[in-house]
């Protein structure tokens, strides 16, 4: 499919409205618990650019070169009006100014969020490239009466990876929207994708993901995404990115943070640095030198 | 001056076609020495949401509670196309692609983001919030013959905090262009920041940051910013979140990641673990007392 043909689609994208995409990560209580991580205390979010929206026919997703390429299958928000400065308890208020819902895909370059974690850099290379965003059709609010229970799953090539209730979430929709339109206002048309439940994990080009909402065990037709993955032919590469800065980690990184860690920092970040760390080996070896000069 | 007010004026921004802003870390070889750290081999790049943009004349900079804010005045591409995989030897398609320029200053929860830098978790909190895009007005494209030979200044109540020439930029803008547009398409109306020189520094409420672009010593009087900085009066309160997670290094972060280190994770990060790893502790003190049992 020509990026002509994906470009004009988009023109006439539901999402044209959105000013802004806003993520909520390790927000499913099971896929913590998977991970041996504690409940985090309050949300964490992040940006994914417009340009990264994948509306629905419109061509695959593309893989850049060297990229560990992750789905994550989550409930998208659309707000129906600006929200600024929310108290967590209005919860007829936060629900109130979501219009309507969608599916959605937070593609991840894994490999380059797990680099960024160990930098301490931005995520927002990771997430943010272009098709990283496949979304579904508009779904009306009447279709999803509650939010908080409602089944999503993904398949990769018609296997299942991912299907979980979204009443695992940990922090529910109110607090969700309160704790973003805290530090940004949260505009019409704007998307909040909600975070995705376990079973995290790669695809390659020639797969085809297929995603879908269920209510009352009644899949949406609405909802459904149904997208390959194809591999990019831009000059980016991921892995000339890898290797360079002085804290370099990535020989370590690909046995101790394998892919499923979506939105989880702590532990493979400790266990790395436990590892890898050149001056914490030395200050190790000084430590198993010294009590044989005091003998 | 009122919400109202402010909100009014943002629907005329002469920026309200700007679906992204993409800026720059570490860009500057002055601010990068003063840290002894060594130039990246690549630029990185984060997002700015489109909400946090303050048009001329359109209220103070919010300082959220908690927060430890500092200033990064920086030159601003608007751009004037789309441009998506552009080569960097491309450079006359890449100044082409833009329009004009503004002057910028990148508003940052410096606590916010060292916080982030340490756990591993994304910077669009520490730079998202709504009023930490302060713009000046539009800069005709003719006005700045050599974006890469123009002076940027800034001053915090008339007294000189940054001043240095863009010519400085360890990446000049077609690298820059191309690598953001390997990455994401940057459309007609997105704003580019190119990163900021060395001084950057803390601002509190009563503060009335001045900011400016000079070219062949003449100030231009389009690219001038001056805006106050006012308390919040919301309920977000940036302590409210330290302190909170497994690995939390709040207790050594404010000495040993001061402030200054605008977009420089590297080096603090590191000291950071080395001092306060619970892991090292533990594993030091297994290694100290074993040898006491085998004497
Ligand atoms: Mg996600
Ligand atoms: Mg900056």
């Amino acid at each position: 499919m020509s990026l002509f043909f994906r470009r004009s689609l988009s023109t006439a994208s539901p999402f044209k409205n959105a000013s802004k995409v806003v993520c909520i990560g390790r927000n499913y209580a099971d896929h913590i618990t998977e991970l041996n991580n504690s409940k985090p205390k309050q949300p964490f979010f992040f940006l994914k650019p417009t340009s990264s929206i994948l509306p629905p026919n419109s061509g695959a997703v593309i893989r850049p070169k060297g990229v560990d390429l992750h789905y994550e299958v989550e409930l998208a928000l659309i707000m129906g009006k600006r929200v600024k400065d929310l108290e967590p308890e209005n919860e007829k208020e936060a629900l109130d100014s979501v219009e309507s819902y969608a599916l959605s895909i937070d593609m991840t370059a894994r490999n380059a969020q797990n680099e960024a974690k160990r930098k301490g850099l931005p995520w927002d290379i990771a997430k943010g490239f272009d098709t990283f965003l496949p979304m579904s059709n508009i779904i009306s609010k009447s279709a999803i009466p509650n939010p908080h229970k409602a089944e999503l799953y993904l398949t990769v090539n018609n296997e299942h990876r991912q299907a979980d209730s979204t009443e695992l979430m940990l922090f529910k929709i109110p607090r969700i929207l309160s704790d973003i339109s805290k530090v940004m206002t949260l505009e019409k048309g704007d998307i909040v994708l909600t975070g995705t439940p376990k079973g995290v994990g790669p695809v390659v080009p020639g797969d085809v993901m297929r995603a879908g909402i269920k209510v009352d065990g009644k899949e949406l037709e609405e909802g459904k995404i149904e997208v390959a993955v194809e591999e990019s032919t831009s000059t980016y590469d991921q892995d000339q990115f890898a290797h360079l800065s002085f804290f370099d980690h990535g020989r370590f990184g690909s046995l101790i943070d394998p892919g499923g860690g979506a939105e989880s920092a702590i532990v493979p970040h400790f266990v790395h640095f436990l590892l890898s760390s050149l001056p914490l080996k030395l200050f190790t070896a000084s430590l198993i030198c010294v009590p044989k000069s005091v003998q």
